[in-house]
């Protein structure tokens, strides 16, 4: 290399990756220091039964991207976010909406494939740690992020730090029990759960209930019921469908009072929602809100902000996993 | 002061004073760097409806003490744990228990009458704190104490550290709310919250459901209701009464419940029970571990510690508030 060139070489800022492991699919990309996505792209979890297949075909894709950006030599390090990903050992363990089972090694998986250093930790920490780097926690030193998507994620932020517990697996909020010996959540076989009915698949059974519940009329009986999501629900409320509406502030109930328990747990100064369900806007946040403020005791009350995440939703998974790559070097 | 006699006076290792405000008495001792209570006494909170003349039979007590062991030169500080005691403010804040509504500057007040610095934390934090440096929890950084007593308490530590949350008010566990439209809380006009059940009040209101709800024989049929107690329920326990077994395994069941909500929280080492209930043992305990485990998800089973305080009951309350003169310190 000519010094020309090596100088060049060593000017050029450090890169970071961010891989966010869904149970459907994955997605990946490069960002630099100011949170800005340079290349990325996805690919899919679900057909990959095997975690090696799966990492071979990602160390294909991700290739491309970092060759683009100069090669290996500029990236910093690979940050994960995956469901059930451990920030201590970098295993997966467990994980219910993933091909994989029992204990996977997979940030060691990753960094003996990419030979760079590699840290894991659960999707919605990712998350939390990109809102509080880029988003709309950015300044805040107490906020829990809760990701309402296929599941219920959650990432907890006290005193600057992640709660990672004693063993990394802190803030499995959308495994609390919000109503006892309710819904069953086909997935750990608990009742009541956040999750059973603030995630996507539960926004869809209480559709099916309420529909079932009575003979009234409403848009979302055209609709195949396996299909009903949050956002078909949405647009039967805008337009003034009462069934589509009842289920935003059911599902807002349940949300609300569990909001409210957290709030009492870590006294946080906001909570940023990310995920489907938040594209309903005041449809779902306001009987959340209302809820939330009715469980909580005086002292919490009207304090607490209700955000929704304002990072382009296709970036802010990767962004998030990225971020977890400068913690780990400040 | 001759030279000799200033020599002894500097050698003479710092003390803190620590003061436990509950509703109906406080607490307050003398506690020197290694958690041994020194002098202490008691004196009535409830009798005081206003702060100012509580602060001065309180300072007419501890002056009493501090000249025993030579005077003020020779304390470090005060700390004080109370209901809804702020950490960052120095103010108790709408405290339901105790007989000064609204906010009352606490820290600035004992500031001022003992000229000494004060620190303010709730009762449960100072509990918390204590037994991390002289309890159960000794060497633990992840951990969660409550207090089953009058009311439940919660101190919450995360990665060393108590959780103050973003106003110093972190960590009311006790006004989660477990059952949804459960049980009324007259205090806070909440439903369902888990001191509603797991408070000495609440352990009487089941006792009276309980007995009220069939013609079962009862050795608690013998005792005026607004006598039971779980020291009652207890006796009545262990000479086999069934009533008795079935209030602590419901209370147990709500406790279980609830304690698994917290792990999934925070993910701690253990959890840290204290007071009244605990003296019931493995009648309280099995049925709360066996619900808490029940309601955890595969990752967190088997892995959380219920311990018992082993302080003694007297000390613990005095001993957690000065701890917090030392924490201040360092």
């Amino acid at each position: 290399m000519s010094k020309a060139k090596a100088a060049a070489a060593v000017s050029l800022e450090p890169l970071a990756v961010g891989i966010d492991i869904g149970g459907t699919g994955t997605k990946f990309g490069i960002v630099d220091r100011n949170g800005n996505v340079l290349f990325s792209s996805q690919m899919s979890t679900k057909k990959h039964k095997q975690v090696e297949t799966f990492i071979d075909e990602l160390h294909v894709h991700l290739t491309e991207l970092i060759d683009k950006v100069g090669g290996s030599g500029r990236i910093r390090g690979l940050g994960v976010g995956a469901p059930n990903g451990n920030y201590y050992t970098g295993t997966i363990e467990y994980a219910p909406n993933l091909p994989w089972k029992g204990i996977v090694p997979l940030a060691k998986l990753i960094q003996d494939k990419f030979q760079l250093p590699t840290i894991l930790t659960n999707d919605a920490n990712a998350a939390a740690i990109g809102e509080m780097m880029y988003g709309a926690a950015k300044g805040m030193k107490d906020f829990i992020m809760i990701t309402l998507g296929t599941g219920v994620g959650s990432g907890i932020v006290a005193n600057g730090h992640l709660i990672l517990g004693c063993d990394g697996f802190a803030g499995e909020l959308g495994h609390t029990i919000i109503i006892p010996d309710g819904r069953l959540h086909s997935g750990t076989g608990k009742h009541g759960s956040l999750e059973s009915y603030a995630s996507a698949t539960g926004v869809m059974l209480t559709a099916i209930e309420i529909l079932s519940k009575t003979k009234r009329k409403s848009l979302l009986r055209d609709i195949p019921k396996e299909e009903i999501d949050s956002k078909k629900v949405y647009e039967a409320a805008i337009k003034g469908d009462v069934v589509a509406k009842e289920i935003f502030d059911f599902t807002g109930k349940i949300l609300g009072l569990a909001l409210a328990n957290f709030v009492m747990f870590s006294s946080p100064e906001a909570i940023v929602l990310f995920g489907g369900l938040t594209k309903a806007g005041d449809l779902i946040l306001n009987p959340t809100r209302e809820h939330m403020e009715a469980n909580l005791i005086q002292v919490f009350q009207n304090k607490v902000k209700i955000l929704i995440s304002h990072l382009k939703e296709s970036d802010a998974a990767i962004l998030g996993a990225s971020a977890l790559v400068w913690e780990m070097n400040t």
